[in-house]
């Protein structure tokens, strides 16, 4: 069983390193971008087959160590 | 318009993050992790609702200067 956990910082919250890329985009000639946003992408390969408990542990583990809830939102979705 | 790319390192390459978070995970007591890999998320909202200029030109972005193609794989994919 594989999921994905992906860490993007709140919108009130200010993302310097998705500004620079949109900044670096319309340097390099691709207008028309009205924003980025930069966050983490966490593969994660279980050997489990209990979905319920890996969504409850993984949710856990988001929540506690994998993101910074103050300043970051992240969703979870558990694949095949 | 909105944009998602994925940048994950390819699997013959080395992936120290993903091994910490693999670590860390197994740590605080998280069992049955058989890999974990870390990437970078980048949303791209557009203007413009061409999909078909907006992928040819975000895919050569993402090419040239969003990944590092000697090492990192990446996805895109055009939302709403």
């Amino acid at each position: 069983m594989k999921a994905r956990i992906i860490v993007t910082p709140k919108k009130a919250v200010v993302d310097p390193q998705g500004k620079t890329v949109q900044n670096a985009l319309e340097h390099m000639g691709y207008q028309g971008v009205k924003a980025v946003h930069v966050g983490k992408y966490l593969e994660i390969e279980l050997e489990s087959t209990d979905r319920e408990t890996a969504r409850r542990q993984l949710e856990e583990a988001a929540h506690k160590f994998l993101s910074n809830p103050v300043i970051e939102d992240y969703k979870l979705e558990i694949v095949d």
